[in-house]
């Protein structure tokens, strides 16, 4: 696997100076998903853990639902190709493959905006509770992980914790990709995501939102700004929604139920 | 048309205090483009400036070439459709669609990986020079007009420029949005678009990258990181790009021959 980043040369200019100096910049690498011998799609992103990403990809878009489901997954590196193989030869017709990206598209899940889609994601239970100086501690922990990004600038971090630790770490330059690595990990290392939080560098659009609704996730926690539809589809699935959590300040969104007393 | 903005009541919190406050968040907006009675894609995106976008969006995937092809365009900003047609039934086939889409997914244009999308984009000769001071002097006037990202921290703008003047500007939540609707502004109001700069909010990425080349724009100027591909790209094709301009300071990435001195 090559390296998530890359030195170049490059002019750093200023209206005093001009210096050729070396940049880091993020990598950026095609990876094509292939399902029983099927082109899915191809996704743009830093080359680490292509085969969390393919599988998160897949749980994601609803393509599947459990782990034992899968027969076999082959990773080309070299390539960019992660090629998985189902049990049950999966009904993965072209009709079904073609109405899911037409209607996400660069969007990649306005299909969720049909009423079904939405019918369909139970509404979470979860009366786990996280007290703001656990929040604020868990997000400093967070910056500090994200390497790649006080490198170069260029890419997103998201982690699944519990109200103490980070429990599972991943940066990508597409903020989508970094959350799919994570589920993919868990689903991969039988890591439950019930009952846990994810924090994410990114913005929460209804995608991302409903995404991590998919995990039965209860909190979510960004260092941006949510969209309006966001923090809508946050109140109706029950999901505490926390963001620009930036220095000692939260803004709860949604659910604020969820965040406890710091025992004063 | 609705608000770009939707204010909304949350509670602020840190360590010592909960206030409910008020808090502005950036709208999100489903948008359909039919193009010939198909339905094409469903875009999420500040709901402004539809026309532009779904213009802009078919100039960029390569479905419209020249304004002359389009016969008529309703836009529906309740429903949040946009319906082209063209002079030509353009063979728009399923086949077609589905192949570009297919290839594209959630990275929108991995489609342009392919050899021959890439030898068919002509390298930019144009001999156009800005100085050092004229780049941090539109960057600033650009900072003054992102409007929303100052209101809700949660949009992209992007603005086509001469040396001097931002001569069109736009605001999305999302990052190609933003520059679509400046393509499609340009396409239908007869903005050349060759000898001037892009300035973007957003990363630079190989299909930000494509995207520009494609209206033959020599300079791209972005505050924040490119990566590795959109380097490399941006030197095949003729292409200056300038990251992370920031306060007094220019990354120059590729053909920095364009950075005229500043008479010193």
């Amino acid at each position: 696997m090559e390296s998530e980043i890359e030195r170049i040369p490059i002019l750093r200019l200023t209206e005093e100076s001009r210096n050729n100096i070396e940049d880091v910049v993020a990598r950026e690498f095609p990876l094509t998903i292939i399902i029983n011998n099927e082109e899915l799609v191809t996704l743009l992103c830093s080359p680490k853990d292509l085969k969390y990403l393919a599988i998160g990809f897949l749980f994601s878009e609803g393509l599947l639902e459990n782990k034992d489901e899968i027969k076999k997954i082959l990773v080309d590196d070299q390539r960019g190709v992660v090629r998985v193989e189902t049990y049950e030869d999966k009904a993965l017709a072209n009709e079904l493959i073609f109405k899911r990206l037409i209607t996400s598209g660069c969007g990649r899940g306005a299909s969720f905006y049909s009423a079904a889609d939405i019918q369909d994601q139970v509404k979470i239970e979860s009366r786990i509770e996280i007290s703001t100086h656990q929040v604020l501690s868990l997000v400093r922990d967070f910056q500090h992980q994200s390497q790649i990004y006080r490198t170069t600038g260029g890419v997103h971090s998201a982690a699944l914790c519990d109200t103490r630790n980070i429990l599972v770490f991943s940066e990508d330059i597409g903020r989508h990709n970094a959350i799919d690595k994570i589920f993919g990990e868990c689903v991969l290392k039988d890591i439950p995501t019930d009952e846990r939080l994810i924090i994410t560098s990114g913005r929460i659009s209804s995608e991302i939102l409903l995404k991590v609704a998919r995990r039965n996730i209860p909190i979510i926690v960004s260092k941006s700004a949510p969209t309006d539809l966001g923090v809508k589809l946050a109140n109706d699935l029950g999901i505490t929604l926390l963001g620009f959590v930036r220095g000692k300040r939260i803004n709860a969104y949604a659910n604020d139920w969820r965040i406890a007393d710091d025992g004063r």
